[in-house]
């Protein structure tokens, strides 16, 4: 038989899990706060101890870690393989692996990369981080919702990487939907979409790597082929450009803004790896 | 012979394109208000206007549009071919168009893609817009700084086009920075970096052509697999983390609190492309 499994939390989120674990043949205890939400073929449980005490295995998958605690509050951990697939913070994460384990639980806490709709498909991942052991135990079970990739002992790490390629989405996310304004009305957004997909997947490509060597030597200049004061020069274009489509400038100005004051400060000849220092926190990992 | 080319301007990018040109075997004749910065091969004109005689097609790649019109203000432009490589917007670039052409010229408006280290590579592109007959005769003489693209008759779609991709490269490297930010002294930048590339270069592929599409189609909420309700949840974890890693959120705040705000107004069922109409737009095209 396939390892059964307990999942808290019937969201949309929660449902994409438990029906993928169910069309993979896995058995299903499932338990949400509102009733009404269960997908066919899992075994629902009365109250959330019910479900922790039906399987080694439990998952929980709920809006956020306040409303883990108190889910689990009342469930008896002792001896389960506690997996949070729970959007938090690393500090959170750590926190909560903490808490887990001192109530019998080994703990692994999970960034989910996908939207519910691409669950079970290719394109899903999913970033792991806690305890190796419970990792390597359920890697099958786990592999059945997305590919999942350990990425460290410390029960934050999972979060930490999780929100950070979230925020560098939405910097994509924001450029994407400036860009699509600023044309709006006068470039069909068909016509324009594999140029803007071309440039982006471009940069995206080679920009990460060359700002993180940058970030392990410490150094930010040499061989830098767009500088800050380069990339300044510009910025007037694109704020006249957008005053002129009528578009507001909300989503582009912090970033010139942070330029700007870097090259104020000294940094004009160093490439975007020299704004890092500039949010406030010491560059280098 | 192959064709003898003018360029006014020898900033970064004007001795880069003059030294491209140089390589490739054309005649170059340059002018730059500051003396003592011509490439070795270049004939050397005392003024623009002695430069603009001297041939054809003339080349500028000047500071800014203010800059380009006084330079040209002393020089006779009757029959030239003018080729204005100066980042400029949309509305300067149909301005100087039409002044061109009062004066006898034909105009093509260009916004070069690449940093000065990337002319004359394969990575390089330029998108011209303006007269078509100027472009398909000198096809060629471009191609040899960088691959050449039309974009259409309009003399200001170029710019358009080229602000565009530069203000979603913004967004994008704004992410990227927030990301290192908020990982460093945590996660080893070159460690981080192959995933933060291949993160982003998965989005970047797909999210354009969704959003295109959307907006084309005006229906943002059909098959949209992330909602800005979704994403939203998503948005207090994000602030709580940077929180917790000491990072300014100023980069990544202002797309958070647009998509706040459009959810507010009811467009929480629809995807990032429900987005564009909030930036003050109308959106299609
Ligand atoms: N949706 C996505 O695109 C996506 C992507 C990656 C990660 N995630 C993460 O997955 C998790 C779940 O997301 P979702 O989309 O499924 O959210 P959702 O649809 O809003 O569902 C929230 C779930 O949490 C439960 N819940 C909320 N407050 C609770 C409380 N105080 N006590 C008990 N249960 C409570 C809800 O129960 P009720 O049914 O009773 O309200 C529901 O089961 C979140 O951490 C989210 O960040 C989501
Ligand atoms: N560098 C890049 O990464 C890049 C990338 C794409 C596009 N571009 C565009 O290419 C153009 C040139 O950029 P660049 O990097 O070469 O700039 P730059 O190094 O700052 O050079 C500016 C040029 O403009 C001249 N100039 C400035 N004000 C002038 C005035 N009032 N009258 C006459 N000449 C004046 C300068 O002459 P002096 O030598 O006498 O100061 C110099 O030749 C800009 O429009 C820029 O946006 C640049």
């Amino acid at each position: 038989m396939k390892t059964p499994i307990t999942l808290l939390g019937l969201g949309s989120m929660g449902r994409a899990l438990a029906t993928a674990w169910l069309a993979a043949g896995h058995p299903v205890t499932v338990w949400n706060r509102t009733p009404g939400k269960e997908p066919a073929g899992a075994a629902v449980a009365a109250t959330a101890a019910e479900a922790v005490a039906a399987n080694r295995l439990v998952v929980v998958c709920l809006l956020d870690d306040a409303s883990v605690e108190s889910v689990l509050a009342s469930t008896d951990l002792d001896g389960r393989d506690l997996v949070n697939l729970t959007t938090n913070t690393p500090g959170e994460g750590r926190v909560r692996a903490e808490w887990a384990v001192q109530r019998g639980a080994r703990f692994l806490d999970g960034g989910i990369m996908v939207p519910p709709a691409m669950v079970a498909t290719p394109a899903g991942f999913v970033l792991y981080s806690g305890s190796r052991e419970s990792f390597d135990e359920h890697r099958a079970v786990l592999s059945a919702v997305a590919r999942p990739e350990f990425t460290g002992d410390d029960p934050g790490r999972a979060a930490l990487l999780d929100v950070a390629l979230l925020s560098a989405m939405t910097g994509l996310f924001g450029g994407i939907v400036h860009a699509y304004a600023v044309t709006a009305g006068e470039v069909p957004p068909t016509e324009f979409a594999p140029m803007l997909a071309g440039f982006l997947t471009a940069m995206s490509g080679v920009t990460p790597q060359g700002v993180g060597e940058r970030l392990a030597s410490g150094d930010h200049t040499t061989g830098v082929a767009s500088t800050l004061a380069m990339q300044t020069a510009a910025s007037g274009t694109l704020l006249r450009t957008a005053g002129e489509q009528g578009v507001s400038t909300e989503l582009i100005e912090p970033y010139l803004a942070l330029m700007e004051r870097r090259v104020a400060e000294g940094h004009g000849d160093e490439g975007s790896s020299g704004l890092v220092g500039g949010l406030g926190v010491t560059a280098g990992g």
